[in-house]
Parts: structure tokens; C-alpha cells; sequence
């Protein structure tokens, strides 16, 4: 059975994912907010490393009213928007719907949960370098690696048929069996550099090579991690290192709440910062370092 | 008999200061460095709160090996040059000098002791808004107490002569018995406004009208105090509130270390953030929150 998808916010990764499907024939459905119109006209344009391509014509909509019910709908908005999720939602749902989150950060699926009781949802996070440099039109710089976990999906094979369906169109998906470790994980960069990168209004590459904020970085590393254990994901110290490692090898970046603060959108401090901060508290752990940054994204955010 | 005063450092405090003295007769020696040709032309000029005054002429040298030997030396110098002082101060010394450190921080005296064995040193904090606003020209805003203590003051007379010379020509003088508490306490309001108004590029009346702010700077007032009692300063937990309702009155400021940011010249992190955390940390207290922003400003420091 051929999957059905939803993709509710066509930018960076919406319009990657999306047109990765659409190209090679899945039938997909994109939700566009003000580039609807030129979309229509002109089609969906994806700039890859991997190789340019253009869709001349996609299934695209300016409204959640005018699109079919879908198997997968995969939100792929900004989780600032999160509190629209459900009328977006409701109009596109089956019975079977699966319902898949490809954001970043914690409680995401916990707090929709709650306001669409008994619908099936998953979580995604994408290690991708990604933005929308024009209406209808992405930049895919660098990685594209997704990994997809459960929630509350009461028939594991349909997640299994969407990465199957990404692995057969060139996207890197894995299935995680732990959503929560997946999310703690990717965190553990996060955290740091959105943050410090907006707050010391830099790059990833100029905290890296100093000794304070690389010392800083690594320091919330283990926060996260810490953080993590006592709510029981066995996250190893050793990561905080390894993701050190990693960023200086990394080419010069904005991490997107950079974008978002250089554009004067607001910022995922909320599912990003504030959300593991409870969580972590709630299990008995303070989130110090952590916590400082928050406070200082949100000062930003309301005085930008 | 008269007290014969050194000023180490002509600027916002030891122009003010020093010209008060001067200007009711008493002995004073500035030490200028760029200003000293203006000043020895045009002499020195005080706007203040309190009246303006222009003293057109005072005794002004270029370098310290013209001053005469001093009996007390009042050091306004910003502490980033306090490597500069055992060549300063030592040919000025004579058996008896007291040397007070009119700066900011902790383990000023500690410091400088050990580069100076057997030197009378005392310590000083300035509860004032002043800048310089040209050569030889200094903006009294607002404030002027004056806190001193002895760091190892042989006789106490020397220091009680100084207070009564300062309440005499109108700057109100105390004597402090204990001169870490008084350190540490007016670290409790410079720790957070100082390094969040240069992290944050704001002032102090924007951090304390925003929630997450004014909780910050709350929180880290409370590391501050927490760190004091660690190291067996009695200070109070009351006193954060306090400073946060005074602050909450206080005209929009830029504090010294946000000036000193704005002109681009070095920020006073060593002794307003690493000693303290440092001593802090040797007593086995945890200043997390603070230790964020001593970071912060290290990275802002060498890439600003």
C-alpha cells in the first residue's frame, strides 16, 4: 500500500523531505503559508548537494481545508507554531493517520497528545543543513539524516514503510526505538549552540575555536546529559567530547535559531530550552548553566 | 598631621575623589598618563551633581618618577592594569604609606600583596556615577560614597585621618572593619548588571522591567551571596531582594564594564568574575550561573 502524505509547513525541511518524495512519484501533499501562490505557478525548486531539481507541479494548498485526508502527515514547522497544530491537524486525519513531529526539542508529542487524545504520533529529527533562500525555493547545503521514533503508533509498520520510502528516494532514515533517548541526544548540541551563537550573536566555528565557549559548550553538554540519566535515557559523558569533536570540524554555521533571531523570528526556546529544563527538574535535576541561557533567549526575544 | 595623597590613575574616580581633596587645600599628586599634557595647561575639571568645580592648577605628573613619596596612595586605576601597580606605587613608597585600592572585585589586595610583601594595603569601594568626558575632564552623575577597609594596615589612625579628610571636603566616607564583606557585598549587584547589561548590550533598566532577566540577575545575586557564606561572609539572603527593589528605582545606568565594552577597552572579568568564583570554588561553593557569564564575556572579550 502506497503511503499518503501531508506535509504541514513547506520551508527548509517540508520542502526537502516533501520534494525528495514527489519527485520520485510518492503522492504528496504540501501545506504553504505565503508562497502558495508562486508554488502554484512555478512549482516547488530544491537546490541539493546532491543534485539540483525542480517540480513543476506539486500538490500544493494555502489551506488545511482544501487537502485530503493523509496515511503520514509530517509537520515540519517551526514548534513556535505548535499551538496551531491541532486545527492544522484534525482536517487530515483517518483512523490510521500517523501524525510525525520533525522538530527539535522535548515535550513535543507529550503536550500535542494532550490536545488530540488517541491520535497516533511519532517524532522526527532531521540532521540536515537546510534553508528556504526564496518562495518555493530550498537550499540544501550539507547532510539530510533522519531519525524517526514512536510515540503512541499502535502498528510499527507503517513507520517502517515511511523510512523505507525515504531510504528508497535517497534520504538517510533510521528508526529509532527510543524517541525520548533520540530527543535527549540531539539536544546535547543544541542546546549549547543555538543558544550561544544567538546570545554571542557568532558562529559556530568562533565559539568553537575560543577557549571560554568551547569550555561553556562542553559544560552544558554534560548538563544536558546529566540531565538526561536522571530521567533515565542513558546518555554516555563521553558524547559532550565526541559532539566537541565534531563541531570543530563543522564548516562555519548559523544554527537555525540563529537565523530565526538574525531574521527577528521568534525562537524555539520554548520545546529547545524551557521544556528540558522542567523535565530535568521534575526528575530532581537543576539545569544551572542551562537555565542562564534561557533566560537570557527570552530577555532577547522580548527586547530584540 | 596632613595626609600627602597619591592619585594612581586621573579618571572618573580619582579625578573626583582626588579633586575634591584638592580643591580644599589638601596635598594631592595625580598621576596622568594621555591626559597630563592637557591637564598641566588647563588643569582639571569637575562637573558634578553637587556643584562644578575647575582647579587650574594641580599638581600633575606623566609618570610616577617625578611624584613625590606619598603617604597615602588612593589606586583609581581600572583593575585590567593592575599588573602595571608594583611599578607604580613602588617609588612612591615610603615606611609608612598606605595604598588603597579604589577598584571593583576580589582579591585585589591578595594579589598584589604577594608582589608587594610588607606593603599597608587597603581596599575601597566607590558607590558612585562618574565618567570621564574629555582630558582632564570628569562627569560626577550621581552618588560618591566611599567604603574603606584595611587589608593589613599597620595603624588604624591612618585610614581614620583619611575618612575625616574626605567627610571634610564633602565625599561621604566610612570605615568598613571588615573589608572582604564589603567586597563581597557590592559584588552582589556588580556580578549580574555588569557582565548581563555587556552580554545582553542593554542597560539596567531593560534587565530589570523584564521577567526573565530580573530573575537572572536575582538568582545570580543569591551565587554571590551563597559564595560569601561559603567563605564565611555573613552576608544576607535578604540583601538580593533588596538590591533587585533599588535597582527597580535607579535611573537607566550603564555600568562601568558596559562602558568599558562600548569603547571597546578590556572588561574587569578577571577580579569581578574569576576571583570570586575561584575563591568561591576553593571553599567548595559552585558559582554555576556566574561562571556562564565569565565565559561569555572571555568569548566577548577576544572576539568583540
Amino acid at each position: 500500500m502506497a503511503i499518503r502524505y501531508g506535509i504541514i509547513g513547506t520551508g527548509a525541511l517540508g520542502g526537502f523531505y516533501g520534494g525528495m518524495l514527489a519527485r520520485k512519484g510518492h503522492e504528496v501533499h504540501f501545506l504553504f503559508r505565503s508562497d502558495f501562490e508562486h508554488v502554484h505557478r512555478h512549482g516547488l525548486k530544491v537546490d541539493s548537494v546532491n543534485g539540483n531539481f525542480h517540480l513543476p507541479e506539486v500538490n500544493a494548498y494555502p489551506s488545511v481545508s482544501r487537502m485530503p485526508v493523509c496515511d503520514v502527515i509530517l509537520v515540519c514547522l517551526k514548534t513556535t507554531g505548535n499551538h496551531l497544530l491541532p486545527e492544522l491537524i484534525k482536517p487530515l486525519l483517518h483512523p490510521g493517520t500517523v501524525v510525525v513531529l520533525l522538530q527539535n526539542g522535548l515535550g513535543l508529542e507529550e503536550t500535542l497528545s494532550a490536545r488530540l487524545p488517541g491520535v497516533q504520533l511519532a517524532g522526527g529529527l532531521a540532521f540536515i543543513c537546510s534553508n528556504k533562500i526564496g518562495p518555493g525555493h530550498i537550499h540544501h547545503l550539507d547532510y539530510g539524516k533522519l531519525i524517526i521514533g514512536s510515540h503512541n503508533v499502535l502498528d510499527p509498520e507503517i513507520l517502517k514503510q515511511v523510512a523505507e520510502d525515504f531510504l528508497e528516494v535517497g534520504v538517510h532514515a533510521e528508526l529509532s526505538g527510543d524517541l525520548r533517548f533520540a530527543r535527549w541526544q540531539k539536544l546535547v548540541w543544541n542546546v549549547p549552540f543555538n543558544g550561544m551563537t544567538v546570545v554571542l550573536n557568532t558562529t559556530t566555528d568562533r565559539l568553537i575555536a575560543d577557549e571560554s565557549a568551547r569550555a561553556l559548550a562542553y559544560e552544558m553538554m554534560l548538563e544536558v546529559i546529566r540531565g538526561a540519566n536522571q530521567c533515565g535515557v542513558p546518555l554516555k559523558e563521553s558524547l559532550a567530547q565526541q559532539m566537541i569533536d565534531m563541531t570543530i570540524k563543522m564548516k562555519p554555521y548559523a544554527p537555525s535559531m540563529k537565523l530565526d533571531y538574525d531574521f527577528r523570528r521568534p525562537m524555539e526556546i520554548e520545546y529547545i530550552y524551557s521544556k528540558p529544563i522542567e523535565t530535568a527538574l521534575k526528575a530532581g535535576f537543576v539545569m544551572h548553566k542551562i537555565s542562564v541561557l534561557e533566560k537570557q533567549l527570552r530577555f532577547i526575544q522580548a527586547n530584540h
